[in-house]
């Protein structure tokens, strides 16, 4: 991706000095230099070095560094070499997938010794990088006004706005935000975790239940973005079904099912635990790889344990192949809302800063992989509402979701006949029907916590006011 | 719970210095000695202490010494309030919930000081210390050699084992553990929050889909716990199902239904996720209570948000509490597959020593808020394979869901066309279908992150091999 980057901003106009820290260093970035950046109109706007302070001494005042490395232990060693290189004023700026609480952590020392950190959510994959990605830069406001002529490059040339500072205050002015941009990206990767779960259940349900080829599936996926979706995923996943292998076989066929992840689907599961904002779609396909981890297990209890007889499929395929369309797409609904909620509950908490969710909407709409044009009404509801607490509360989401909720029942309902797993639409639907529900049976966990416990409950006709009942005393008489 | 252990290490003969940290001490410990204790047979064995310094005085060596105070911060004081007055050799005892990585930390820094730290988790509420808690104690081994007569007085007195020592080596002899007696308690609040949500999903289903009363669902609590269940927690929910205020209603009915939570519960979502372990019917019942707090706008949103139009039941009533009654005893059986895989995976990589499983079933079994004879099928699955790594794959609990399955999934098939969110019962099934499914589609989602992010990924026929694919590049010709 670092090499995207650069040349993308080369391409871009702009000078850059690259240097890569690990071994060896010269053949790599040789190689980059000499395959790479040759053909380039301005390939002679990239100077190559091969220790960190020629590097350093390559770039004039106040210098822009960004460090493109892997998250956690190496960012520290790499600040660790620049810092005594580096003048007051300087910046740098980590654009890899840190820990938010790391960031804020660096930030703060950085700021302690006159350097400007930024901590920066990249997304879009490595395409993304070379031809446009999604910037969410936060930390150093400082820093920020000294680097937006980079990191809004592509809104300076193609009028599309998908980079904005990350961190207002509460006139809506920029402010410093310490790890606030790497938040705002680990709940970007959480729900871009949520979004191929989806697709990953849809796949399920069509391929087994429906008996639809690989090739079926891409048509269907086709036809759904046709209708006016664009959504990146959808696309690039029919691309992956219909990929045939030098036999002749779709090659997603041959792939184990055993679902790997980097850790930032976890962290925004627990951030979201920290924040107590309910995210449970989040939650559920972060389990759902770890379930797809344990595949000699599953294996073998495939044999063991007892499912439903219940295996030709007798409805209409195309109908249920729409139901599952709608299924998608209200179960998208719920996972945005829940993801803005978990930004705009922990931005004010955590740094101190707040968020222009439609600005957001915008930046995700651009470059990364989670783009799609339902992005465009996600940002409607909240020009429209800047205060909008839960985005399945915006008119038209209140619309779709009525237009979808029994088609996404019928799909839940056939998935549970035939035995298939649907975490996401499930966790989806709880949330939906929780949040629908103005009297749901916490009254009985908060009676089940002071039996117990003594922690009190309140009473319907006076919320605030707290109780506690001698539950084994008895009934008192009328 | 403080007090109640006291009267009960007195009622069974031991003596005991008490102090009281918060103030006006003197009042509420004077009260204690002359109200709670008087009346004690054994009553001249309490000594109440008005200052540290003199309560340590009366400890003789080695002085054992539990604490009974809120997690946190009040830990680390009376700890630095007390080493100053300890001798090597004393041991200090943290009966409290607190997180597993504070344990660890301050039995490290008490080792280095020549004390000896225990974390203890202890369960069963006010009643349960009174009468018989059950206990969970981790950390110095050398503490436990030297207190396991007073933890242990239970199994002296009543031959009922409620309390072992978290912590063995890989011979099954007993180790020092760190925090891992705290982590144990912290799973075991996890799945407590989880057996609670269990029982509100299916009094809400009883509620609002068959219209019982408190008093009829009380009654079908009572009826599948005569059924050799002796589940605490159910016949306690009956009560408080029955329980009528002073104007003869049923409390249950008048109490709001926004649940609170103190921790525990997120932290065993959080340890899972760190863990990598599936233990979704905790995460979904950690945020069905997050839900539930957002009461306002649930009662806005319940006027705008749409869902069926199927508010008559028209199955047969009695049949359905049946198969409520299953579904609660299958999520059961996977709630505690998930919570004994969670411990089994963690307690070697946090704490570096192994859990007996059958042994970890018996405490639960004696004393705490879970307990259930379910568990004595727990500890004999444990005790028939002491390695089995999924409770789920014991033959009587394979019976047990074969058993319970459909009328599980005619459960959720009802909650789903009624609009009444299960997020524990469903996540269970989830979970079943997921793990009993041979070939997941997460196939797909290492494609999708092969595709992204050049992740890479293994064929059925190759497991261990990382391949990555252009997939951009188009299929290759047979």
């Amino acid at each position: 991706m670092g090499r995207n980057l650069v040349l993308n901003l080369v391409d871009n106009g702009f000078r850059v000095s690259v240097y890569n820290r690990t071994t060896p260093q010269e053949r790599l970035l040789q190689e980059f230099i000499e395959k790479d950046v040759k053909d380039l109109v301005n390939a002679k706007k990239v100077v190559g070095s091969f220790d960190i302070s020629s590097f350093v001494r390559t770039i004039k005042n106040p210098r822009r560094i960004l460090l493109m490395i892997s998250a956690g232990q190496p960012v520290d060693s790499v600040i660790d070499e620049l810092t005594p290189l580096l003048d007051q004023g300087d910046i740098i700026m980590d654009g890899g997938n840190s820990e938010q609480s790391d960031t804020t952590r660096r930030y703060r020392r950085l700021h302690h010794m006159g350097l400007h950190f930024m901590g920066i959510g990249v997304s879009g994959g490595e395409e993304g990088a070379r031809h446009g990605p999604s910037i969410m830069p936060g930390g150093s406001l400082e820093g920020w006004l000294n680097t937006k002529d980079i990191l809004q490059f592509e809104f300076l040339i193609k009028l599309l706005q998908s980079c904005s500072w990350i961190g207002l205050d509460i006139t809506g002015n920029p402010t410093s935000s310490a790890g606030a941009g790497h938040f705002v990206k680990t709940v970007h990767n959480g729900i871009g975790y949520a979004d191929m779960q989806l697709l990953a259940e849809a796949y399920h349900l069509m391929r087994d239940v429906l008996n639809m080829s690989p090739t079926d599936i891409a048509e269907a996926f086709d036809n759904w973005n046709a209708d006016n979706l664009e959504w990146r995923l959808l696309e690039n996943t029919a691309e992956i079904l219909r990929f045939k292998d030098q036999f002749g076989d779709h090659l997603v066929d041959k792939i184990r099912d055993a679902a790997a992840q980097k850790g930032t689907g976890k962290w925004a599961v627990i951030e979201a635990m920290n924040a107590g904002v309910p995210a449970n779609m989040i939650t559920e396909s972060v389990s759902a790889r770890f379930i797809s981890a344990l595949k000699d297990d599953r294996v073998t209890a495939s044999t063991q344990l007892i499912g439903p007889n219940h295996h030709k499929f007798e409805g209409n395929l195309v109908t249920m192949v729409d139901d599952i369309r709608k299924a998608v797409q209200a179960s998208k609904i719920i996972l945005y809302a829940q993801g803005f909620m978990l930004l705009q509950e922990s931005l004010p908490r955590l740094f101190g800063c707040h968020l222009n969710c439609a600005d957001l909407a915008q930046m995700w709409r651009g470059g990364c992989v989670i783009r799609s044009t339902f992005l465009d009404h996600v940002k409607s509801a909240f020009i429209l509402n800047p205060q909008l607490k839960n985005l399945m509360m915006d008119e038209y989401f209140i619309r779709a979701l009525a237009d979808y909720q029994l088609a996404w029942r019928r799909v839940l309902v056939t998935a549970i006949n035939h035995g298939i797993p649907t975490p996401a639409f499930s966790a989806a639907l709880s949330y939906y029907d929780s949040f629908r529900c103005p009297r749901l049976p916490a009254n009985l966990l908060q009676a089940q916590r002071d039996f117990y416990g003594a922690h009190t409950f309140e009473l319907l006709e006076q919320p605030g006011v707290f109780h506690h009942n001698d539950w084994k005393r008895g009934s008192k008489p009328p």
